[in-house]
């Protein structure tokens, strides 16, 4: 998990935020907070002016005779991080909190955001806005309502409104005269002008091939197929989602914060492929690499990112059939399309295609896990050996296990903001260090670190919580329970194409046998130097069923208010099961190798099953964790221009810390923080349980 | 589980066929089917000659201008059983399966059924009807667009369409340029005339006080006060399930097979109770006991059943909104109602508080589970005497259950068809056994009971599976498997308000560990002398999330084809759970009480916690089963006129049979086919693993 985002797009954010049942709010160090009912009022110094601003956007909603304007806190793609040149929300209200939309009226301005981020929108927030401690379009229309007269327009930028945020809020206006007014030009970008944070504009580069499961002739291929086995017969698929196209062509770029990712769009048609992106960022040699110069089914046509409305709003007049992934299209492409001509499913074929790992993808994405172990393992040793001197704080732990991550090979920087949590704080759903608010670690509490790398074979996450001291007995239990949950779902064997939903309530037996729980998903998937958090693999009502192929983590938790929270989340591959009677089962491969806390474990509450793997839980034997890739200079691609990407120094290297291995049941598991020579693990799984 | 229905209307039907995963053909008894290639046709004696009413039907069509007429196989009120008068789709077909839809068109005639009827559509249907090996409006429309031409009108009689079902229809219709055309009167009614049986027309009665949970004056009070608290102030509810009103006014009668329900609607406004029904089946005390003679806000009102649909069209001029629960309400009523009157949910305000038993109901419902499981253990103890001499079958055996039950004090009749089947048949996804065709029980194959009861005071259901011989390795590891999952699930603590479709995996593991599995859901919800399957309470996908004082079966099974079949299914009451930490947990306390097959169980299997209640599975102790109401002649209601039910006899009691109690450890469990006198039963746990 990494801050309380789920999934690439902020839809999910809700859908978390929810899942936690309503979080204490993060104090951010101290109440000094606005208020707005002295005079004059009182501000803090973090507050922002706004009131410029402000004007500024009312004269530009004059002139488009709007009565409100709406300023959700989304960018064109559902990015689950979004670029600051699309921070619009933060921008006009000061509140820089990642969930919240805005609304402006000519005498009004009000956010609506859920309760992680009240205490941030006070301290952030101008007496020029109100804070309403709600979510959803439901308040927000009910707010309008009383705000604006009767005939008022409500103005919105369609690139911003997913088709389902649009509906609802047009659904909530009918009959209410009312009208939303779909408006392209932004209104924020007119008045925040020239100190808008421009547009990245750093080389879009392709993957080696040694990092790709597929060509990308193969993969438009594939989907080429897709569209003529389909009943209803779609003459293009489009794509919306960053990821997508990424994944399509595989090219990267660093446009968006821990995903490789670049502004585009894609509409592939049974003749050609237009690839919207700036083409200025390819250099000739990648042009080359699209074949941009020809013009046939293989070739890719780089068109203009600005142009895409008006391109599919052209093709859309012919005859023509186009299928699109609604979870990821806005508004602003689907109101061109004219709806006899929409082929809808949730998911584009590219989401559901790039959802199934093929075998070299899966070989890819265990071997970043084998080297983003020994990163974690590194610092998990350093931490033992400094936490006790005292020096070492949330923000300074977070930067090391960043640094040791850059060290592995093919290292492109963490996949998310780090949750690196002592004490209280890891019970605070939502919450990453500062370097100016942190907590100490101490022996006397435990710690939770949820991190992960963008490496170019795979993406990892993973959370670990630790004691070094002596945890109480109440946290030992509970360490425990979230362990069995862990342990009992990754072990579990389902027949083939279970859904993920039925199957969860497996990491919250123990929890729940005891009156305890979690409030949030139980996992997600994850992809190849792609999202984090990879839709729509997991284990939630919406999430599709499980297959062969997918990865996705598996992270029960406990979080205990006000005194300590615990999470034990690795990433497993699904796989066949072999049973006793032949049938079509699956079952989980563990691919995160990082040794649990022994100190933590009450024994105890184990059943000799949960000890060590049972016979009937026939797991294909794991392997050697061998390189996969000669780790010869040729194979690895430059650094992306302007990437994180660090080249990995010679002292380190692919495999488990041979002293791990040798002796897992001495008393504690981490006993080095020196980098490991490459080595074969056969004993991982009592490695895992560190006992 | 009964037949293959789940819930009390016909759309689980579909459900629960693809569940079982297209189950094998029934053979009825050997492969004697129409054969239309031949000229001329063969025909078995088993099929009808529809020639003539087909000819009479294709006449009404003409005069109503229709190409097609649709027959659907439900009745106006989504009864999971119907009246013989309502069965229009097996006779103007032939075909008496409870599952499939005719369509008539000028020239053709077809019928749509599932896997488990086709071998019986052959055997009787005649050569004018195709047979399309289908399910769903899909299929047929797809049929029609090539058999009728443009412009071309489809007629059905908008009863017997659900609002979900005339909607797909309307939609796969759309741009067709065919229309569907709404018929009240209904065609083959017209044709069937004077040979169509009659409307049932026998009194209805009230419950004695003693067996309901509330007056019918404090049921109303309360759907009034869920009307006042709705955010869109419905002035009414319209009730369109038959035991919604059965329930609302604690009224029952015998129009429906196994179900106590009669013919009727409620309209139900804060000012007015109006009740659709035939006037003349109600008595003097009954229209007295509704006050019938007044026209308050606590006056029943009755009208005529006929005039439901007019009343509703006129009451939809006010200023009305009229609250629906779609799922039971049919598009004859549907389409009266302007949209924007109607106030729609999935489920009714009284289907929603049915669901809830309260203290009384609980109490009334467990009594009768307790006199249902002296029955089925006089049965069981009686099998375990005379299957060995060989004169026992499915048919006879059935009819013996029945009987047993009969004895039973406030009995009425079994609340589905029983099944009783032995070694391969019970395999079979819908099966119960006839006086012509059924199976001799041998102690060399397994034999499989799923039969419940309805008595005053509640309505039970109830699985055993048994071997009097040698059970192979097999047949006792998978029993052991179902087993476990029965227990597994009983004995689960979970959160309040969890969805039961999260939890009913735990019921499976033990199997799927295995590979094995089986193919029908694991539970629904049951009434206190109302529907054996009673919505929207279970562990569907489209069940409501589970709160204390619902009940539901619990029925893990196993399958195996040609050769045997397991089911254990027990009803279970959802209570609180008391956990180690302070919560909202809930469990779930069993109230079936048979014991189960120890022949069948392989104790080695089982883990520790399964063969005793664990400690940590703070169930409520079950306490002293002790007669509930006084069995004076006094409170015992007057047998239903025309209905089923039995005195019971003076040597039938309440309470299990004491020979079971005293050595439950003893070999066998099944001890004894006395009738027993009441008892306290404190060590039921042991009693009912028969261990």
């Amino acid at each position: 998990m990494a801050r309380a985002h789920w999934g690439c797009c902020p839809w999910l954010v809700l859908l978390c935020a929810c899942a936690w049942g309503h979080p204490k709010p993060v104090d951010l160090g101290g109440q000094d907070v606005r208020n707005c009912s002295t005079n004059p009022p009182y501000l803090p110094v973090t507050v922002v002016n706004t009131t410029m601003s402000l004007t500024a956007l009312r004269q530009q909603m004059q002139t488009q005779n709007l009565s409100a304007y709406i300023i959700p806190d989304t960018d064109a793609h559902m990015n689950e991080y979004i670029g600051q040149h699309d921070e619009r929300r933060a921008w006009i209200t000061g509140f820089t909190g990642s969930a919240g939309t805005a609304v402006v009226t000519m005498k009004k301005a009000a956010v609506w955001t859920d309760s992680r981020y009240w205490t941030q929108a006070e301290r952030q927030m101008d007496c020029n806005w109100e804070l309403h401690k709600e979510v959803g379009t439901t308040p927000i229309v009910t707010w309008l309502l009383t705000e604006i007269p009767a005939g008022g327009r409500v103005g919105f930028d369609p690139f911003l409104l997913s088709i389902d945020t649009w509906e609802s809020y047009d659904l909530a206006l009918q009959g209410s005269n009312r009208q939303l007014v779909s408006i392209t030009t932004n209104l924020v970008d007119l008045v925040w002008g020239s100190e808008r944070p421009p547009v990245p504009n750093q080389p879009i580069y392709a993957l080696q091939e040694a990092f790709t499961g597929s060509t990308w002739q193969e993969k438009v291929s594939g989907v080429r197929s897709q569209m003529q086995k389909h009943q209803k017969a779609p003459t293009a698929v489009l794509l919306s989602a960053l990821e997508e196209t990424a994944w399509l062509f595989n090219l990267r770029a660093s446009d968006i914060p821990y995903n490789p990712f670049f502004y585009s769009y894609t509409l592939l048609t049974d003749s050609s492929i237009r690839l919207f992106a700036n083409k200025s960022r390819f250099s000739s040699e990648t042009l080359s690499y699209l074949n941009s110069s020809c013009t046939g089914p293989m070739c890719v046509q780089i068109e203009d990112y600005s142009q895409v409305r008006d391109s599919i709003q052209a093709y859309a007049l012919g005859d023509v059939r186009i299928w699109i992934g609604t979870s990821y299209t806005m508004y602003g492409i689907y109101e061109v399309i004219p709806k006899e001509k929409l082929v809808t499913d949730t998911y584009s074929p590219v989401m559901m295609t790039k959802a199934v790992k093929n075998s070299k993808e899966q070989t890819l994405l265990k071997a970043s896990h084998v080297r983003d172990a020994v990163a974690v393992i590194r610092y998990l040793v350093w931490l033992e050996k400094n936490v006790p001197k005292g020096t070492v704080d949330e923000f300074s732990g977070a930067e090391l296990v960043d640094k040791f991550r850059g060290e592995e090979q093919f290292s492109s920087g963490p996949s998310f903001e780090t949750i690196s949590a002592s004490g209280l704080n890891a019970a605070l759903a939502h919450y990453s260090p500062t370097k100016e608010l942190n907590r100490k670690l101490s022996s006397d509490e435990m710690y939770l670190l949820d991190s992960g790398g963008q490496y170019w074979d795979g993406t990892t996450d993973i959370t670990r919580t630790v004691h070094w001291g002596t945890p109480s007995a109440f946290q030992k239990e509970a360490y425990t329970r979230v362990l069995i949950g862990n342990i009992d779902l990754s072990r579990l064997i389902f027949p083939a194409a279970t859904s993920g939903r039925m199957v969860e309530a497996f990491a919250r037996r123990a929890l729940w046998d005891a009156g305890l729980n979690y409030g949030h998903g139980t996992g997600h998937g994850i992809g190849n130097f792609l999202c984090v958090h990879e839709w729509p693999v997991g284990f939630q009502s919406n999430n599709i069923a499980m297959a062969k192929g997918m990865f996705t983590s598996i992270e029960p938790g406990y979080y205990k208010d006000g005194e300590f929270g615990i999470r034990l989340e690795d990433v497993a591959l699904v796989v066949e099961a072999k049973t006793k009677y032949p049938g079509s089962y699956l079952t989980f491969e563990v691919v995160s190798f990082v040794p649990y806390d022994r100190n933590l474990i009450d024994v105890s509450l184990l059943s000799p099953e949960h000890v060590s793997a049972p016979q009937h839980c026939l797991l294909p034997d794991p392997g050697p964790f061998l390189p996969l890739l000669p780790a010869t200079t040729s194979s690895v691609p430059a650094p992306p221009p302007g990437g994180s990407a660090l080249v990995a120094p010679a002292d380190t290297h692919w495999g488990i810390p041979p002293q791990l291995i040798r002796d897992p049941r001495a008393s504690r598991t981490f006993q080095s923080d020196q980098p490991a020579q490459p080595q074969v693990v056969n004993n991982w799984r009592n490695l895992r349980l560190g006992l």
